[in-house]
């Protein structure tokens, strides 16, 4: 733990089967007019929109609708949010959905009353917000971007072809989320499955990078048991209370800033499957599940230290007589292995990426500086050939 | 996770060997006067006292000062403390020190408003506050208790020998706390490791309870051995910075109220260490190492699994060919080591315990129910025995 830096966490968490009991009592504290966004309208199938509703009628709220926010959120709508929250003075932007919806829900809020153009000055010059901003709540309903607990927000400008990630400020972080598990159980299981090896990936990310003793890595490891034993658990039933809801409060904490405190941190697969996934339209976690193992192994020899704790400390791999390269390399194996057994994706060209794509997968690929080896352009093609 | 429960930490940290350059800008959040509380004047020997005191006076801010805290701040020391804050006006209490000095603090935030007796409210009828809370912000100078991010409040009546602690709802955590690894460098050696086995026996209490699978256990198992790699560290050399920042951010989130979320909590130690401080005003650290191996011991075969778990997960024990008993039993014994390796008081006679002493020590140990075992009376002596 080395670095100087300031932690700040203001959002309320409402968790369990019980939590949107809560959502009457958080109303109180904002004004009558009550923005609700959502999806492409499964919540209306799984009956989550109606008992939001219904609460919200109760407390007397005016009620605006924004549906229809679509998996990477588009400045068009966004523009179209902002316009309608500014013009039915919203009070509170409740966002009902997954990790778009909150991402949008927190661009609206600092766009209403934004006096420039807010993809410009957010998403393009990365400005801090100095206009008012409209205060967010989350009822989650798909696991796996943290987006209930954090500053990040992605919106995806498709004339410009361009998908970019503002990290804001804690006074836009959502000012209470309620996580009730028993709302993830209608997503389908290639879903859940995709949104585990994300919430497995935000760790690695953050783990797989410097070389001092650090607290974060320590619990990051304990985050990372916690979600391999779950995963199991939930991909053989997934309506495993247990296994659920460990994987929902791993999700949060897995990218809610605590475990990059003092740190440093790589993010370079998540910069590969974007890169393949601007290419296949491909989930976003399998895109990452598929370029994994070719990265690790690649990076492992200029990590060899980190790489054989982490085969200990979280496959439990047994170090005894042992080379250090041995045991990482038993620990990437044991990783593979749990990866395929819970059904996740191995290679890009099960998402539709072909080799006349690597070139262009390649130089789209943003490259780090964080993690043990700052690739190369070869590199970065090298491993996407592995991938295939 | 199995329960339902709420989660919130406002608290904003500000960590490093920078961290109180960040006051001044704090400080613009609040009024005029501060009240700066601080305890027997050991922060005026190594300088903290002159910088808080040159930030408080370039930001223009009026000093009211209430020094002497003691270690076991006393309810007559916080009837003073509401009126010096209440008469003055108080904008901001300011902590500078350990867990006493906010304790204290956050005491005096609720009761310079406070109608009624604060003691008889607070701390006999354990009533919610309902008057005006003064914000109360932290300079860290000591690390165990995680006062800096939580509502804990404990305090002594003399008169009606007793000695209580309120946890106090988030509107009552301090709104800030600057945590400066190198401002813990000149406390002695004796109250360092007192310290670490405080931070050691918080994860404890809440880990060693529950039989379900559960997240906020993955996360004490990594804060336990983040802390139990940095104490060695520590004790050798005390101004290890790696070490000393790794032990007090673990201190700050052994107790922050996040390892204990969805589960139940044990707290047995501490009702047994605190029976054996009312006798011996032994340092509080101290008291929980000496009972802490004679209890686990105790009720290891009711926990049996966790104890294994602990082991293997904790300690790095081998569980190949072993019986759970052997393995939860080999735990112990490298637990037990680790403390005689750090130098923590084993036996509550070295405390200055006596046998006629055990029989009053055990009347005076509160029974908790959320443990592997409840205990009797006797079962009580006994431990204390053990302990001798």
């Amino acid at each position: 733990m080395l670095g100087n830096f300031t932690y700040s966490n203001p959002t309320k968490l409402y968790f369990g089967k019980d939590a949107l009991d809560s959502l009457s009592a958080e109303l109180e504290n904002y004004g009558k007019n009550v923005m609700l966004v959502y999806g492409g309208g499964s919540i209306k199938k799984n009956g989550i929109y109606q008992k939001v509703v219904k609460i919200l009628k109760a407390c007397g709220k005016n009620i605006v609708e924004d549906g229809g926010v679509m998996p990477n959120p588009t400045a068009e709508k966004l523009y179209e949010g902002a316009e309608i929250a500014r013009t039915h003075n919203v009070d509170l932007i409740l966002a009902v959905g997954g990790g778009s919806v909150c991402d949008y829900s927190k661009a609206v809020s600092v766009s209403a009353y934004c006096k420039e153009d807010p993809w410009d000055k957010y998403f393009i010059r990365f400005e801090d917000v100095s206009c008012d901003i409209i205060p967010v709540g989350c009822v989650l309903t798909m696991v796996g971007t943290g987006s209930e607990m954090n500053g990040g927000s992605v919106i995806t400008n498709h004339k410009q072809k361009l998908k970019i990630g503002h990290v804001f400020g804690d006074n836009v972080f959502p000012k209470f989320s309620i996580l009730n598990p028993e709302f993830t159980y209608t997503l389908p299981k290639y879903q859940m499955t995709a949104g585990i090896y994300d919430i497995m990936s935000h760790i690695l990310e953050q783990y797989f990078s410097g070389t001092d003793d650090n607290t974060s890595d320590y619990i990051a490891e304990g985050l990372l048991r916690s979600l391999i034993v779950s995963a199991r658990a939930a991909v053989k039933n997934p309506e495993d209370y247990e296994a659920r809801s460990n994987i929902m409060w791993t999700a949060t904490w897995a990218l809610n800033t605590l475990i990059a405190k003092g740190k440093t941190t790589d993010w370079e697969v998540h910069m590969l499957g974007q890169a393949v996934g601007a290419y296949t339209d491909a989930t976003h976690g399998m895109t990452l599940s598929a370029v994994s193992m070719p990265y690790y192994r690649h990076i492992m020899p200029y990590g060899l230290e980190k790489f054989a704790r982490y085969a200990v400390n979280v496959w439990n791999v047994n170090p005894d007589g042992k080379t250090k390269k041995e045991v990482a390399e038993e620990g990437l194996i044991a990783m593979e292995s749990w990866m395929k057994e819970i059904g996740l994706v191995m290679n890009i060209s099960d998402l539709g990426a072909t080799e006349d794509m690597l070139e262009g997968i390649a130089s789209a690929t943003f490259i780090n500086e964080g993690g043990y080896k700052i690739l190369d352009k070869n590199e970065v093609t090298e491993i996407l050939k592995e991938s295939l």
